[in-house]
């Protein structure tokens, strides 16, 4: 039997600690403020503003929504992101991604003001990640929210070998270098990794990431891991599951997250997390 | 008795390379220019600066050489830094590093204008290595000529086990992420890693870059190993020696570069490669 490195209570407490932050900065004079884009109406945005809308309030941040059409042009949403830049009483500044097509991604991540870009896509952001500077610039919610279920559950990490399974620059690589500043001696594998299973017996920690749906199964881990699953998928009866067979590997490993539950319900309090940091930032 | 994995013969082959490429580009009205900023008469940047002279006079490139007193004030370096990155006529801004304590780095490496930064040391264009994006800013020189050296001799990358030991921004970091560009499974190890001996037979690749001088030794190498020494010190007497202690490994392992005249004397021709793609990019 797994310990379960359950979400909802890491967020729960990680959520009080923030609210306490938030009364403070009001104390101050500051109200922390969130701009949420979002363009169109598609689900998973909506269920992803629902979110954090809900943690917003819990923490006490306040949430200005801009909605724009899903056919908006290029240039209102750069109009919007640099007027939000610009305005002092806003503190972070999130427009959900992916963006239709006909966006150019890269400069709408350019068009966010560095000190307001909490969910970490902007140039600065990335380049405060890869050089393991803290306080320059926040890595993506998702990526700081493996970390924080670890640190919430006392995995130690310091001289721990982590394998991160995927490369992508929203978890992968931003995981594998927060890992690293961690003092964990960390391996990344990917599509073209040789003898994956092998690798995973190496490690003491996995941090699944490829987007495939039950990639990681029995014979990938051993008694002693700690395995934390980001992948998050929807069967057409509306089961959710994860890139790791949780039936199968539960039993066998010391401690994993369920999915739904785990990493995904962390996401919205590293979000409020950065943008209290972000406001802080203001007042000092 | 390991191949050795010489730098020279892979830098003349890239210089020809480039020779080339340089007379395309003036017979399309372009001479590529490098501007070489250096602060103060240090012997290390002294030898650099003779180096790259030497290189780019080699592959036609002309060098604009600005040289500050040690004790000039940031500002006068971010003013110099900032018409260089305005000059049409410059394509490649390098000022040699580290500078002096008084001047803030940070700030230095991101006046320099992204495009011409052949160093990769803006945030830019750390971005663009972190984030794995040919062609949008350049992997610092050192790290990328590790690749060009591997390269060179023709060892195969894809699905191979790489193991960077190191993890600094200047090496560990982007040739880790270059390997992993390159679909090499990557690991990397640093002074909290525990067994690093087990961790060195694991991989095919060692890409050395501690800045310890002889720390790693027969018991971290065995047959079929490819090694890498980014490393260079110099004894009392003027002797260089490298991270790996060669006399020791060079008879176990297949493949390594000696020290000196391995990924050091490689450096200049990738700072040149830089510094041409950099003037055809203003012609594209």
């Amino acid at each position: 039997m797994a310990e379960l490195l359950k979400g909802a209570p890491a967020a729960k407490a990680m959520t009080e600690a923030l609210r306490a932050e938030a009364d403070e900065l009001r104390a101050h004079g500051v109200m922390p403020c969130l701009a949420l884009l979002r363009v169109g109406e598609k689900e998973a945005d909506l269920a992803y503003e629902r979110g954090a809308l809900r943690r917003c309030e819990q923490v006490g941040i306040a949430v200005q929504r801009v909605v724009l059409p899903a056919d908006a042009p290029q240039s209102t949403l750069l109009a919007e992101l640099s007027a939000l830049s610009a305005n002092p009483g806003i503190h972070g500044i999130l427009p959900l991604r992916p963006l239709p097509a006909h966006f150019d991604d890269a400069a709408v991540c350019a068009a966010i003001a560095p000190a307001k870009d909490v969910e970490g896509v902007s140039p600065v952001s990335l380049a405060s990640v890869y050089a393991g500077v803290p306080g320059t610039g926040f890595p993506t919610c998702t990526a700081e929210a493996c970390l924080a279920l670890l640190h919430h559950y006392r995995i130690p990490l310091r001289g721990k070998r982590a394998l991160v399974i995927g490369r992508s620059l929203v978890i992968g690589r931003p995981v594998s270098l927060l890992l690293l500043s961690a003092d964990a001696t960390v391996s990344i594998a990917h599509t073209k990794t040789q003898d994956l299973p092998a690798l995973c017996h190496e490690a003491d920690i996995l941090i699944v990431a490829t987007g495939q749906e039950g990639l990681i199964g029995a014979e990938h881990v051993r008694p002693g891991h700690v395995v934390v699953d980001v992948g998050i998928h929807a069967a057409a009866d509306g089961t959710l599951s994860g890139d790791v067979r949780f039936a199968e590997v539960e039993p066998i490993v010391d401690a994993i997250t369920p999915v739904p539950g785990g990493v995904g319900a962390m996401t919205t309090a590293v979000l409020a997390a950065h943008v209290i940091a972000a406001a802080k930032h203001t007042v000092l």
